[in-house]
């Protein structure tokens, strides 16, 4: 899978990702009001809503991006009309040609990632029928259980042609706590990232990088460097630019020489452009899809800027 | 929570929760027979399959148990109709008392984590609404993204009298990669368990159990008695028994002096107890539950066996 990604980066010339994690927050008004009247204030009106809103973003954004990001959390907050919104979003951004990275961050024990597997990036058995359920080109996962709970999901990706992005150093605050203590004078992310650059070995496609990545958040752009560095075949998902903190500098480290190897997230930065400062004098609310479009156009350009 | 568990526990004077994760495999055919008529082989199907095997086992099992644990990925995998199946064996199990543990092991960062807190164990907000969606009781997560993906749990436990079993030792084979690592002397775990300890301080209820309790596996029953002995608050959910091999022995050193201090999990060796061998020349596949039924009055003999 992860050549198809790279061939869509390029084709785009872009390493974006635009994070579908829509809240009501920040879904613009007429949005609300049409489907709150038809549906009331219930989890299926926040499911069309969330549609609707998702569908204009990546019709105005699709041309310029290779990939989405939907937080399923998003969606699985408001219960299974939520999860319908998210598996329609997965089938929306898919027939516009974009590649699918699920962020399910699943870990559990063996039959329970099978079953997670399955239903994500392989197929479920309904009495010998296979059924695709969600479809997302890859999924990121945890690796805190350890390799037994994460075969289930390699074994898909071989089967399957699908990709993970394994949490490695997490671009939240508290990300240290487990993933920085020192075991035999090395750091638990890098005894993991050497795990995923083991795990990811027979998946290594024609650019030299694995189906089997790497989750390295943009806020700790030490350790997205050295970590670059280190894990030659490993290609990063990207967190934390934009809304979180990450800089267009800090991503420098994430890139290899030839400006790949790693794929950067933006979401709130991107889908809730229309409400930030900067934009909300260019683009009226009827325009949040035009506002993400120059968004994405921007952070485009402030990341060739370190390539 | 945990003094609701605990009065639970004690009323029924069983420590066993039952593990509600259904698999076509061994649903009995008369039922899959039936739906797959009705609505072909679709997730629908399942999701209706699921709920009639699901009801049959709580009718035959909550006069005896405490608690359920539905595993979620069992009905993820099968998209919107397996989240709905989820949700509604929720309801179904609290309308006959029964407390529930969602397995969800979730881990993110906190604005993630606000939103599966919300969803599980909270409320989300619909345009000033307050709507409950799953409406667990207790969950578990994972810590692998340290305190600030934790918070937002804590809070919601306290704020709706909820609970969490967060993953500090698993029952899975490779469960010592990342959680037996050894960091200035002390094993990843133990430094999980200060922390759940930590963490769980403010919300001690009147039996000296705190509501933020920990996941701790029947394979590994070394660790199951030292974690006991250092984490006097902590209650302990143990998976393993059973199926994975863990046994009454085994549990032990999981009880403190009063017999309380955990909650014991049995998934497939209850609810697929028709198709052991033990069982087979006993039960017809139509008496499936009442199998469930024995092998619950079996499990809870074997446990007060140590107790």
């Amino acid at each position: 899978m992860i050549d198809l990604l790279i061939s869509k980066i390029e084709e785009k010339q872009n390493p974006t990702v635009v994070g579908l994690d829509p809240s009501l927050n920040f879904i613009p008004e007429f949005i609300k009001t049409e489907e709150f009247e038809k549906h009331g204030k219930t989890p299926k009106a926040v499911a069309e809503i969330f549609l609707r809103f998702n569908k204009e973003i990546i019709d105005q954004t699709y041309d310029l991006i290779p990939a989405v990001k939907p937080q399923i959390a998003m969606y699985e907050q408001f219960g299974h009309e939520g999860i319908r919104a998210y598996i329609e979003t997965i089938k929306y951004a898919k027939s516009k040609g974009l590649f699918i990275i699920g962020d399910i961050k699943r870990g559990d024990i063996a039959s329970t990632a099978t079953a997670y597997s399955n239903g994500h990036i392989g197929e479920v058995n309904i009495e010998g029928e296979s059924v695709k359920i969600y479809e997302e080109d890859a999924i990121t996962i945890s690796p805190y259980l350890g390799h037994d709970s994460v075969e289930p999901f390699i074994e898909d990706c071989k089967r399957y042609n699908r990709g993970l992005f394994i949490l490695l150093k997490t671009s939240n605050t508290g990300s240290g706590e487990i993933q920085d203590l020192v075991v035999d004078g090395e750091k638990i992310y890098d005894k993991v990232g050497d795990l995923i650059s083991k795990w990811g070995r027979e998946l290594i496609g024609e650019r030299g990088y694995s189906s089997i990545g790497a989750v390295v958040g943009a806020t700790y752009p030490e350790q997205l460097k050295e970590l670059r560095k280190k894990l030659k075949h490993v290609f990063f998902l990207v967190p934390g630019y934009g809304a979180q903190g990450g800089s267009a500098k800090d991503l420098k480290g994430a890139f290899d020489k030839n400006g790949l190897g790693a794929i950067i997230n933006s979401s709130r930065g991107i889908i809730a452009a229309y409400k930030n400062q900067k934009c909300a004098n260019r683009f009226t609310e009827k325009e949040f899809a035009k506002a993400a479009r120059q968004a994405v156009i921007d952070m485009k350009a402030d990341i060739q800027s370190v390539i």
